[in-house]
């Protein structure tokens, strides 16, 4: 079975660089996949895509060497299975509260007897390669979001979970269960405290830690943490940051060309 | 009829910023219109857009106050008035070589008697309200694109073409016609020189002048050069630009952590 | 944060009038929310349309001044919140039977600590504009059908539960619980009744009340009982209720033509 | 093969009433072509439908017993081919000027010796069963349009064109094309003698004709003129004819209730 | 209401052969369903086929005498009344576990008093005709798969639930439920005689029972073994099985061609 | 520049073998090409294939070894121009007759000096990678297709047009063309004679020469003329052929089984 050079970073405790993907598109998957990230990650929750376009964003993905994972869109077993049955070799599950949120979401991808996945692992073996059926359940990661009230409560619980491959940190979420303003990257001290303790939590059992960020400022924060995996923004967040700022400075430009020629 | 605040720019000689469009995607679509560009134009030619991407892109740009333009893939007079049925306000045609066929992309813009448009406005009207049937023929710009041998060669008779709106100027394909290295943004001094001799025709002759950039580095230039509309850049080249940017610095910071901590 | 019409208006107990969508297709969304409907919902659950189409469908809603409404498929937290994530302004939650799954809906529409909402508006935000993270708890509405057996019974406390801004009655499922044959337009008087006495249990609790209809005869019936929303028909039910309508027609006439010329 | 019940009826000079498709969506094409109109046309001209469409109109159309033909974008033979080749029994061709133009047309649907379509009906023959191949050049439909200055003073010359099967008169654009206003529904006595003009030539011939309405009031009309094939509206002209109505009606409804009852 | 005809040969202990569509395309799953096949089944739990496919390949389907079945992603509720009303005649719900998950198939299946399906069959009513919302609860399909370790030991509860109307055995999740590798076609005695059982279960019962397969090998042991429903190998299964058998003996021949040519 | 393994190969005059894709999906691209076949062809001309398809069928064959080939609906340079800039290493071109039509094929894949290729291959530089603007012109395959009557008489002024890699033989409409019928593998003397004779030009004139093929049976036969390219069957071609014959079977044995047990 193919490597999950992702998984494998995580569990020699590296640090990896990935990338979002909120738009439904597989051209500019391929492209940003193409960048030299160590993954991307297709949104399935936020994002305006849908479980349909992994058919083309996957394969898309997978003319590159980033690792392909997907945020599914809730931790619901099945929406699980589709996203590794269509070739990723990971899912994010978001808002997992407790040890058997965390468990349901394990078992998901899991074929018995270690869990429940379902068998059918239509694209997923084609990428895969020889030896998916047996190895799947080592080497497909499961990564839990904790971001709720709940879940930063009861995050040892979740963190210590059997079959865990890695916890994801959801910044803006997270603000909100702190009663803080749901921003991305988060300027609040206690925010950050928050982050480091769970950062502190998963270190010490030796589960890969991740973080969401907006882009470069908040990814060299969070490499500086010792984060596993950071996702340095997203295909769309890049186009408009980009796109917004060269506009601002073109209307610079604009007015005062119109004011030295009327124009 | 809705009015074509482009259009009106360029009639004025005042100078605009649009953005190009690649991606085959209705939010992008909508959310680089959001930003506050002049216009935006589809891209039919190159980008791996269909006419059928039209339907759901054209509608998204239309919640802005951004001008929708259309790149047609050829000078066909079908593709043309296909875009323009859509809700286009204005086709940008590519390599256009000489009067004879800047008439027939001119005709395809104009209902009889003016042109040999069909009638069938079914989005077109849409959008632009009422009138429609009656104003399109003056309120739909029609651009030629002067980047081949024989165009520039024939600049002026396509320039003069009556009923035609405007120029865009295509650097890369005028490049390769001046046995130039194919790039978007020229630093080859003869390239400027040929640019400015084709801005200087359109002023003459008081046609508005467009031309492709890759950012905002030339579209100072052009601005600074009188240009009328001005594509900086777009939404695939920003999202790239940036995403492999933050990549690169982010690489720098995780190796110096790599180096001190050894993750 | 740009207004919701549609809510307002209900909460000053006004009437308003939309129509429901069943294509999966942009250009017919768009002209009927053009057309001066107050609202129109996108159905998710018995329509074809999937999530997926919300992505070019409510960008062309968003071209006019209607507001967008969305059933989604179930009461499902991740089906709201990715409706609401996409740019609805309410959703229409079917068969709720009780008071723990009114506030399943409700809870799911608004972030913490209101509910349990996860953040991340990506075109939501886009179409709401600046406040949307701050106001859209009081600013999207949440909607929820009485339509069974269950939910009759319990009428009193779904309509009463905090956060709630209104009921959607589905007159063809409300009948089917009473023991009637469904049909959505119902001509039987217990069934008015019933109807009558939810409009009253929501005019008491000051709640908006809603309900769908075939049409015009059954929108003015229900203008009459003081319903706040009424969908008055649909866009495949118009379409094919006046082709059915001409067609018989013009098969009289064929006749007659076929009798005295013989074509 | 099966047979072009369509088609056989205007080689009888019998009168056939269609409707015409300009909403890309299997659904609407599904439910408009089983009402028991004879035939359907799926429009690629002025629509914003494209080629891609007729993969999931054309088998929704064959659930029925009405005739599927296609109007393609323009009289170009690869967008003729491939509208038969997906499985059209006739293509309506646009703006036909002349007897050169009409034998391209008729050329484009005969495999050779007739002409010089290139074979591989893939769905085409799916659909028309056994015999397709040798069978086709007699059984699909080759309709030009007649709607140009041209067009109408070569008619006699397009209409007597061997291999062609019928005349489609396009009114707004014929209307155009005599200096009227672009309207469908003609009611200018000099447009109405233009096509009693062009059915007589037809007759003459034994060619049939036919032409577009909006509806009911011209289908009658233009049934009494013996016309052979008559399209009745379109998918979302009945619809939005249909909910513009009642709305109108509903909007009085309320103004009046909100006078009574200051709702 | 159209006749299922699957469900009537089922109720008459009859056997039939269908196939899998595991390829999102109307035009796949149109041909192979217009090959005789007695139903056609869309995945979309393991295939790459999501809800929206439904709404093109069952019309497409529609085209032939094949029953249209579904095999939903998961024992959802509202993923079952989606596939209904697209048009399925029957689903298969996978991975049942015992008597309340049945009923809760069946339930959904099933207007009230029956179940709780909500009422709103857009495609299903046209597909069935007169009389659906009538027959529906009799004549629809609900097949529920015995493949988990709970499932076969609660085997009896599942194929008496009253309103079942068949079971459905996954000879590679059940191989896994034994502790077996997970293989489709399943060589082990121990697999075989549990396939037996519960073959004999159902036969005692009285209620139909089908299974998947490969290809014609196992369809014709379970043909023996008195299977009523045989699921005989999927679209991309033929496809591939057939393109690697003939490109491996290409590969022979070209090997012998090399030898004795030099090409 | 990524090697066009396939062209490098027709330029040693060896020998390949590929795989025609008539189905638009991106998992049956992604199937066949992963199988070992040296190179893919996707249809745009007579499948049910449009170009917006390749956006997802050119990547998900990016992912194999085999070389992606694009037959385009027409000799229309921008339909060429949009294959290649989609990723395309080589394009098919049906129906070329003259030395003049195969030059402007030829020009289409070429940027100036060489032809009239505009610049902006989106895809396909990030497919070919660094150096595709300046190696493009050498290492893309332009192929044209010998199937009409007069392509046929002009065969050596087509083959040894400069700037073309290779001629393709398309046997049914070849046949057509010599008053025989359209069928792919054809048993016919003459329509041997003739291809042979194709064949003995191109080796002269040191041009690869491919030709379509049902499957193994003329592969094999082909292989042994001496063909450079051979396209053995299609995706749908074998799925339907393979389900076909193993239903056939399937029929004995239920009429079999029907015989001895009544079922």
């Amino acid at each position: 079975m193919r490597e999950n050079k992702a998984l494998s970073a995580w569990r020699a405790d590296e640090q990896t660089i990935g990338c979002w993907l909120s738009l439904a598109n597989a051209y500019s998957a391929e492209a940003i996949a193409n960048l030299g990230f160590d993954w991307v990650c297709v949104d399935l929750q936020h994002g305006l895509i849908d479980h349909a376009d992994l058919a083309t964003m996957l394969p898309a993905i997978s003319t590159s060497q980033a690792t392909p994972l997907v945020r599914v869109p809730w931790n619901e077993p099945y929406e699980i299975m589709k996203a590794l049955d269509a070739g990723a070799y990971g899912v994010i599950v978001p808002m997992v509260n407790n040890r058997e949120e965390t468990e349901q979401a394990v078992m998901a991808c899991r074929y018995p007897p270690d869990g429940y996945r379902s068998f059918g692992p239509i694209r997923g073996a084609l990428y895969g390669g020889r030896g998916y059926a047996k190895e799947a359940n080592t080497h497909l990661a499961c990564v839990a979001m904790i971001e709720t009230a709940e879940g930063r409560e009861k995050a040892e619980e979740i963190i210590t979970t059997p079959g865990l491959d890695g916890i994801y940190i959801g910044p803006a979420d997270l603000a909100l269960s702190m009663g803080l303003p749901a921003m991305g990257d988060q300027p609040q001290p206690e925010h950050l405290e928050e982050v480091k303790r769970l950062i502190a939590l998963c270190k010490k059992h030796r589960v890969a830690v991740g973080i969401h960020t907006g882009g470069i400022e908040y990814t060299q924060k969070y490499l500086e943490l010792g984060c596993n995996f950071i996702a340095m923004g997203s295909d769309s967040g890049h186009m408009m940051k980009a796109a917004a700022k060269e506009l601002a400075e073109a209307r610079g430009t604009q007015e005062k060309q119109r004011e030295s020629t009327g124009y």
